[in-house]
């Protein structure tokens, strides 16, 4: 059964489901910074999915790229797949900007997390609403 | 028409060709690291390939990210693109081990590269030599 991660828990907020993935926004004001999780048990490496669930997550992976660009006006997308720290098999979707703290390194372990205020995370999830597609689906806020 | 990119170019030895994406070795001998870049002209980000160009460096990249945690023992494998400084689109697929320079941080930036000699060079082709597959092809080697 799919769990997500307890660390990816504690330092994302839920926005909702794509067919195969989980979308989680980093709490990281400082970029638009999102994560998406295979719901699938055990899994670490793109490889250890199944070939549709492959072609699936580089599908949302694509898809996401391309709405957080537009939506966010993004010069860069950067997309990664890491796992060194949190094990469980997640992909970094992150909007970048010329002018934001980290460019152009790349943004992990660069500066402090900068937590979102309910109102901006409420914002996030209102420019997102018509353009995630209809296959996605937004979780329930909770307050 | 397709360019290899200067920086790139200057900055890794070139193995060989998939289909789709040339196959340069990072001349880091910090880490095993590859670079996939699609022979494809003025792309950027992965939603401007076509649909079958998508398809193809997502496999083509999964392939080589199996083939290196094999081929090498890795821990875990890297997998991103991030070109916040080398536009022309490319993909690193880096292997990783819990002991490496950089564990667990990314490797970009963390310590300076040691470049690779002739005979470490010719030792990882000879590794790979049997597991790319058969769409694979082999550079010739410039001495």
């Amino acid at each position: 059964m799919f769990m997500l991660d307890t660390r990816l828990q504690q330092d994302t907020v839920l926005i909702g489901d794509f067919p195969l993935c989980r979308v989680l926004l980093m709490n990281d004001a400082n970029y638009p910074w999102f994560i998406l999780v295979p719901r699938r048990a055990d899994v670490s490496e793109v490889f250890h999915l199944s070939n549709a669930d492959q072609a699936g997550l580089w599908a949302e992976t694509t898809h996401l790229a391309e709405v957080l660009r537009d939506v966010f006006s993004a010069d860069k997308i950067n997309i990664a797949t890491l796992g060194n720290v949190v094990g469980q098999l997640h992909m970094h979707v992150i909007a970048r900007y010329r002018e934001d703290m980290a460019w152009p390194a790349p943004v992990w372990g660069r500066h402090p997390a900068v937590p979102y205020t309910d109102a901006q995370i409420m914002a996030i999830r209102e420019r997102l609403g018509s353009v995630m597609g209809s296959e996605f689906v937004f979780s329930e806020v909770r307050v």
